[in-house]
C-alpha cells in the first residue's frame, strides 16, 4: 500500500491562518499592546467583525484584551500571550516551507 | 489626519487563503491533473468537506473538474485553470512579504 505523504497545508491551524485573525497576531506580534480601533482600521474590518475574531483567539488564550481608559474614553486593548506567539510561529514556519515549495511558480 | 497604512494580511484572498482551498491549489500548481481521492487523502479532508472547497474555487473560475472513468470506476479529476495560478501566485507573494515582515518573531 502506498503512503501518502501529508501536504504542509495540513499543519496550517484554522484559528491562526484565518485571514484576519493571522493580521491581527502579526499585528500584536510588533508591538506590546494594540488598540482595538487601530487594529480594525489597519485590518478594514467591522467593529462586529474584529470582535468575533478576538472572542475566537482569546478563548483559544492566544490573546488577552484589557479594558480602560483613554482620557474619559473607554478603551480595549489587545495582547498577544506567550502561547499566541507560539502558535504564529508555527505558522510562520508552515506559511515558509509552502512559499519555498512554490517559489518557481 | 494620519494615513493608516493596511496590513500585508487584507491583500489575501479568502477564497484562496482558506487551509484546504490554498492546499488544493498548491497540489494541483505542481501537477497536470490530480484525481479527487488523492486529494482528499493528502489533505486529510472528508469527500463532503473537498467538494465544497471545490466546488467554491470552481465557482471562482480557479480550477476545472473533469468526470471520466479509470476502467469501470468513475473518477474526478481537478486541474488549475490560468486565473488559479495567478491567484495562487498572488498569495504566494502576499505570504512571502507577511513572513519577511515575521522574521524575527
Amino acid at each position: 500500500m502506498t503512503q501518502i505523504e501529508n501536504h504542509p497545508t495540513t499543519g496550517l491551524d484554522e484559528v491562526v491562518h484565518q485571514r484576519a485573525r493571522l493580521g491581527v497576531l502579526a499585528m500584536l506580534a510588533e508591538a506590546d499592546k494594540v488598540e482595538f480601533g487601530f487594529i480594525q482600521q489597519t485590518l478594514e474590518l467591522t467593529a462586529g467583525n474584529l470582535s468575533r475574531h478576538l472572542a475566537t483567539l482569546e478563548k483559544a488564550d492566544l490573546v488577552r484584551l484589557e479594558k480602560g481608559y483613554d482620557g474619559r474614553r473607554p478603551r480595549t486593548w489587545v495582547r498577544i500571550t506567550a502561547e499566541g506567539r507560539a502558535a504564529l510561529k508555527q505558522e510562520v514556519a508552515a506559511l515558509r516551507e509552502l512559499v519555498a515549495r512554490l517559489s518557481d511558480l
